[in-house]
């Protein structure tokens, strides 16, 4: 069914909607077990637990020049003029364990990131010496410490390094294996149920009968699910039947999200409002939000499990779910979620949007200029069409506006990316 | 072993290793096979042929309001107070695949979504007439094709909606499905062989001897390479021993892209450059880039395979890695990458920069202001400790600055995201 608001409905604001939804008081009850994975697993996992580094960074006395390795005391009073005299008794590079111990009057050659040897206390740069019969000359005083990076002097054991809620960033993977860790703790992907309800559904890749359109809201809201840190459980297509649709959605809650795309509006065979409701407490909390597209958009929450109620039209279940399905995973898995930026760009032409609505409005950036003068311009993508996603997938942008009735033109705006807009090489 | 580059070396400035490295006329040998992959798994997968649609949407007239479905040549001198009297024959909602012929005088009550019947060519919206006794009054003239979307009027058959090489998002997977796609063809992840050399790497989760420390730039390269679309081979760790190398290197020019970390350099156990020129044409075309940090770099092609020699500095190696396996891998999946957007900040504080190299300068960014008055700051991350990745996960972005020897306090910057810089709700 295509589906449509009755007039009547008042719609709440998104932001009375989001507050209303992600704050209900039990969502804290939603805690996600926790899992290890291997590093190679890790990205784009939420870590669990703050990661405090186990060892300290560096973990011993390390040399940060080539040169040698001595006791500071025995350069007192060396000079261009008077070197001292030192024994080189051994050899280092980064890596090797070879143990020495430097007495007065000795020295160890060693190479950058080498373990200083047991009571050497500086290192003298090969630059500042000259090397005679197996002995080293030092024309200057050294002191104690020069050219020793100190123990944990980078990192001290203990210390937190990346807190919990961080979304694991390639450095991220790599800061983790370079203090020893192979194992990560994340929280386990929160599983969301989906299906869609509507007799003209068919699958992709069946052949259309008669007046049937191919369902699509299921396969975007899924992979959206996975890009937000969430695993998709796909219930497939519900008919327009109450008993189907309540023993599919009693099947969904045993999940941790329930997104349903279709049946949120007031027709005849919408069953889907009445059913949350009958299924548990508190049940549907918002009907109906003031967003473009998007409209028809339900949250409810039953016996805690989080329920969405997509509008059929899948620009506006896009959009539904962006808006509350994205910063609810996001609220579960207690993170700011993957790295992104938006972008500022100037609107080339007006657009007349919804004074009480949030719009969303689907533009196309473009980059003018070079290097530092370079700025953006945004152009609104016609929503005609618009019960097709190619209106979304035109775009390279969304622009998000509260509170006008108007974007002008020569607007500054915030583009959130649905591309790559700004290619860095 | 620490690296460092020895100091004659000359260092190829970025944008003509890019071009030396990424434009080698073999390079378009490297043609990615194609596979088909079903709609849930298309997501960040690269688009390997156009997409055009097989149907035209909608695939049958539709009506656009809810109504009457008529023969507009029956309204014809219809008025307020003429009103036409049809004869409903009856009903159609949006999926039903019902059958009606709209005669002279006749009029089906329609949904909207649904398939207009035949002969009938115009929907008269049902807030225009009154019903009354199984007859509906039409008050008005309607003229032919009102409120009837025409078969294909959204997108035609044929048309080409998504091309070969789109980086595929949740909203392309759903264009695909509303299309009848059920697998998508795309380009077959670039499959890249990664290793690390150097004595004193030790495996994370292993315990530390002597003076060893963890390898962590084959777990970071690892996940950018799945994080910029390719596949990643682990080979391990290699000693430094040129015949160990010698045949690691034959392993992984196997694969489609090599990328070795450490090794790079010029001291004593580096084996690699000379290796790489050993093992086929044209061998190494650049040893030494102009961008800090990551001035080891070396990028060499071994009959018609990529290599890429990463610094062992982890910070030198991602950036390495962004700067020139990113673009590879995105050309040879012919993308232009996943959705992102640099953002532009302020400069709070001044910074020191190489005049005749790339810098790549993490910072940290906060967003002041609030709405459209708002605007970032960016404030450069402190290098010391670099040898530790945590320089680079304690930013939240990166900026690239070129032919410059300072970035000044209140100097526009674009910001490359590391972190979600912009959290919308």
């Amino acid at each position: 069914m295509h589906r449509k608001m009755g007039g009547s409905e008042k719609y709440a604001p998104v932001h009375a909607a989001l507050k209303k939804f992600l704050f209900y008081h039990d969502l804290p009850k939603l805690l996600l077990h926790v899992e290890y994975v291997s590093l190679i697993d890790a990205q784009n996992r939420v870590l669990a637990k703050n990661l405090a580094s186990p060892i300290n960074v560096p973990p011993f006395l390390r040399a940060i020049m080539d040169g040698y390795a001595i006791k500071s005391n025995d350069t007192k009073a060396a000079s261009k003029k008077r070197p001292v005299l030192l024994e080189i008794i051994g050899r280092i590079t980064a890596g090797q364990d070879r143990r020495y111990k430097v007495k007065p009057g000795k020295a160890v050659a060693i190479a950058t990131g080498a373990r200083i040897p047991e009571d050497a206390d500086a290192v003298v740069m090969v630059e500042q010496t000259e090397q005679e019969d197996g002995k080293v000359k030092v024309f200057k005083e050294i002191k104690h410490g020069v050219n020793v990076a100190s123990k944990g002097g980078d990192v001290k054991k203990g210390r937190v390094l990346l807190e919990k809620g961080t979304w694991l960033t390639p450095q991220d993977v790599g800061l983790a294996a370079s203090l020893g860790t192979n194992k990560v703790p994340v929280f386990k992907r929160p599983r969301v149920a989906i299906f869609s309800t509507g007799d003209e559904l068919a699958e992709p890749g069946s052949k259309l009968h008669g007046a049937s359109i191919f369902e699509s809201n299921r396969y975007m809201i899924s992979s959206m699910v996975q890009e937000y840190g969430g695993e998709a459980i796909d219930l497939g297509i519900c008919r327009d039947d109450r008993d189907l649709i309540s023993s599919k959605l009693r099947e969904a809650l045993r999940f941790d999200l329930t997104v349903v795309s279709g049946g949120t509006s007031v027709g005849e065979t919408d069953y889907l409002p009445d059913l949350v409701n009958s299924m548990g407490k508190p049940g549907l909390l918002v009907r109906g939000v003031a967003v473009k597209p998007g409209s028809p958009t339900g949250l409810g929450i039953v016996n805690d499990k989080p329920v969405i109620l997509c509008p059929g039209h899948p620009v506006s279940s896009f959009v539904a779910f962006y808006i509350f399905g994205r910063p609810l995973l996001f609220k579960m898995l207690q993170t700011e979620g993957p790295p992104s930026a938006n972008l500022v760009a100037k609107m080339r032409k007006g657009i007349s949007v919804h004074k009480n609505m949030r719009t969303c409005v689907r533009v196309k950036v473009v980059r003018k200029g070079n290097g530092s003068s370079s700025y953006y311009l945004a152009d609104p993508v016609s929503a005609s069409g618009a019960s097709l996603l190619s209106t979304l997938t035109n775009s390279n942008g969304m622009v998000i506006v509260d509170n006008k009735n108007r974007l002008r033109r020569g607007e500054k705006v915030e583009v959130i990316p649905l591309r790559n807009i700004t290619r860095t090489c």
